[in-house]
């Protein structure tokens, strides 16, 4: 059975059948590949890209589809909704198979380039995007670090708490990050506060899911529809730098602390190739509240979570000069998040908010119950108290101008193919004093 | 002297010169018209609007200037920085002048419509929308309130507080404003959250700053160099649930609270019509600490303030029934800011945070030193704890259904046409349960 379903998925591309690629037949996630001064969609197949304009142009594309994939973000496509989103998946999927006519594999040869020697940019338009805070481990080790005495907040496991991130300032996977200037709080001895580079800058570790069709300002969205908004997935590392955070957020939140840059993988991967991964949303202890009747579905419940491996590692520039591997810092799971994607997208649209067709609501960061599944520096080195050793015998509390960060994440499940998310990945430079 | 700068700016259109109107020819803010199904820029000017895109099909325009005139949104013409911004005023300003030529006024008097008959639309493309926090009166209020020993948290007078806000759920005045529901603080005897309308639905008289030139991301824009990226500002309502407020703002600032809707007046007042009412900064106690370097300039402290005198008015349903005319609740004005446009901007950036063309800055809510010139319910009613009597014998603590608010500005200065903002009203609907 497990080995039929994996025959069954089987592409003309070699190596699209390889047990370890990221991007076998079943996942085809969206990208947007530089192709001389435009920006061309496409899908990743094995160790090639599929160009979308290319195929539209050539006639392999349903005519109704053909301005969407034309176009240089996913946007359009995304707000056409779920049967479009279907259709095409489908129309590629037939055109990417074993059995695909040969007049069709002739012409989608064109089409195909290598991934390695191509450019990414930003597939999609980005209106909005909203930052959640839905994983309790990191909300209570991060609450241990400032209130010892009452680490989790009495609304956490009532409400899903998120806030408003800033949409300019969003990057793609391999540009720079500048390090910051802010203001720091000042010590006992200072009058005013520093305005000097961040010494505490951090990573943080999450998705992002994408809004695919939009909803209706003043109409909420039930979560037994959320599911049809929400069109996929990639990896988001929300930087943040930790000392101007704690001197600028109160009352309202976090501000330049987060808006200098956030990062997100080149890939979307979409909602339906995640479907053999759905697990069933986090379990809540006996004694937790049981979610309000808006923000629970049995559905929901029973299949909400998602069963996305993540790993983040680290690579100095001393491990690159010494061509060192990159040094893992950490392993968590989407699945342990205890708010599911489509309670965020109900909460969300409750009050009447609207969603716009590529808006990027993130989970916050996720980590894990265990210590070492943390999903940043600030839990992990307990705020710079307890520093990591690497193999080149340098340390770290926080990051250095030289080190990238890369994010990964993947799914598994017996009698599936693996899918791989790709990577998130960028280096600090310094800052511009 | 005084007479003859107002002489020297006479207007062809006779209520364009009398001394009441919001729009004398040294105003000429920026809107956008519903023509059939088109949305077409405009000045104001008198009672009449002038149609750009007719103006600039007529000719009357520099070909310059041709596509962002003839565009739906102000947003190109914001993007092209300072010198087209000045042009098409010089441009308009000759136009609509006493001393017009003949043949330039028969194609003018065909592009004016009267506002009265007019629908007016969002005239920008707002990509991001921040909400600053820069009445110190405000945030001394609101502390009183939750904080009586701590009123002014250590930050305040050192860093401009500030935090994202939803950028899609922007209305222009007169679109209806619908109750939220949301979750609320549980009661001492209560195990869950409510889930219902809110009961605690305020404004906020506010001003949106709106950037024109856009700033690169990791560039700081130096204050010396903030006025370049301001095109204009507007009255903006921050409408807020208090209640949901309440309870999902720990640790992460106001999210559904405040998303469901924020409003816009129609009109972008120019910045160069602001010039005749700049003030020095609001003066700080000698006891404030100085700002930090980054925020500070001799010329910005001189004259970075804006004199703009708020009103906030209302009419509830019996009111209107009665004819009666709309109450005021209170009274306040822009120079009382703590923070500078120059600075917001400046501080935005600092971190090297972009700001794109068409971006809202809003100053937060703007109450004066007095109790009278609160710019909320909140402090005005104490929470609630102090209901407001009306002249219908009515009473209010927050907003009800059928309850409209009306906020107003202008600006008067010896010698000097007045000008006024426009209003920015909106009616609340009741919540959709």
């Amino acid at each position: 059975m497990a080995k039929q379903n994996i025959a069954a998925h089987k592409s003309w591309l070699p190596d699209a059948n390889h047990p370890t690629t990221d991007f076998p037949l079943t996942h085809l996630p969206y990208g947007a590949v530089a192709v001389e001064d435009q920006q061309h969609l496409c899908v990743a197949i094995g160790s090639h890209l599929l160009d979308l304009h290319a195929c539209a142009a050539s006639g392999l594309l349903p005519a109704a589809l053909t301005e969407a994939c034309q176009a240089p973000t996913l946007n359009l496509l995304m707000s056409q909704g779920s049967q479009s989103w279907a259709l095409l998946r489908k129309t590629l999927t037939t055109l990417l198979h074993a059995d695909v006519k040969p007049e069709h594999k002739e012409k989608a040869e064109a089409a195909l380039h290598s991934i390695a020697g191509s450019t990414f940019q930003k597939p999609v338009h980005i209106p909005n995007y909203t930052d959640f805070y839905a994983s309790i481990h990191h909300a209570t080790r991060v609450g241990q670090l400032f209130r010892p005495d009452q680490p989790l907040l009495p609304n956490y496991k009532h409400i899903p708490i998120g806030y408003h991130g800033r949409a300019s300032s969003i990057l793609v996977s391999g540009e720079p990050i500048v390090r910051p200037i802010g203001q720091t709080r000042p010590s006992a001895e200072e009058i005013q506060p520093n305005f000097i580079p961040t010494s505490k800058l951090d990573y943080e570790l999450e998705l992002a899911l994408y809004i695919g069709k939009p909803s209706t300002q003043g109409t909420p969205v039930p979560i037994s529809h959320a599911a049809d908004h929400l069109f996929g997935i990639s990896l988001l590392n929300d930087w943040s730098a930790r000392d101007i955070q704690s001197w600028e957020y109160q009352p309202l939140g976090p501000f330049l602390a987060k808006n200098f840059a956030t990062t997100v993988s080149p890939w979307v991967t979409p909602i339906a190739a995640l479907e053999p991964f759905r697990v069933p949303a986090a379990s809540r202890l006996a004694t937790d509240p049981k979610p309000l009747s808006y923000l629970h579905s049995a559905a929901d419940q029973k299949s909400g979570g998602l069963d996305v491996a993540l790993e983040v590692f680290l690579l100095t520039a001393t491990m690159k000069a010494n061509k060192l591997e990159p040094f893992p810092l950490s392993q968590s799971n989407a699945r342990d998040l205890y708010w599911t994607p489509a309670q965020l997208t109900t909460h969300h649209t409750s009050n009447g908010c609207n969603l716009q067709a590529g808006d990027i609501l993130a989970t916050g960061t996720i980590s894990g119950p265990a210590e070492a599944s943390a999903g940043c520096l600030l839990e992990l080195t307990r705020n710079g108290a307890q520093p990591i050793l690497l193999p080149t015998a340098e340390t770290r509390t926080f990051l250095e101008d030289g080190d990238e960060i890369i994010l990964r994440g993947s799914c598994e499940s017996p009698g599936h193919h693996r899918i791989g998310l790709g990577e998130c990945r960028a280096t600090i430079h310094s800052a511009r004093t």
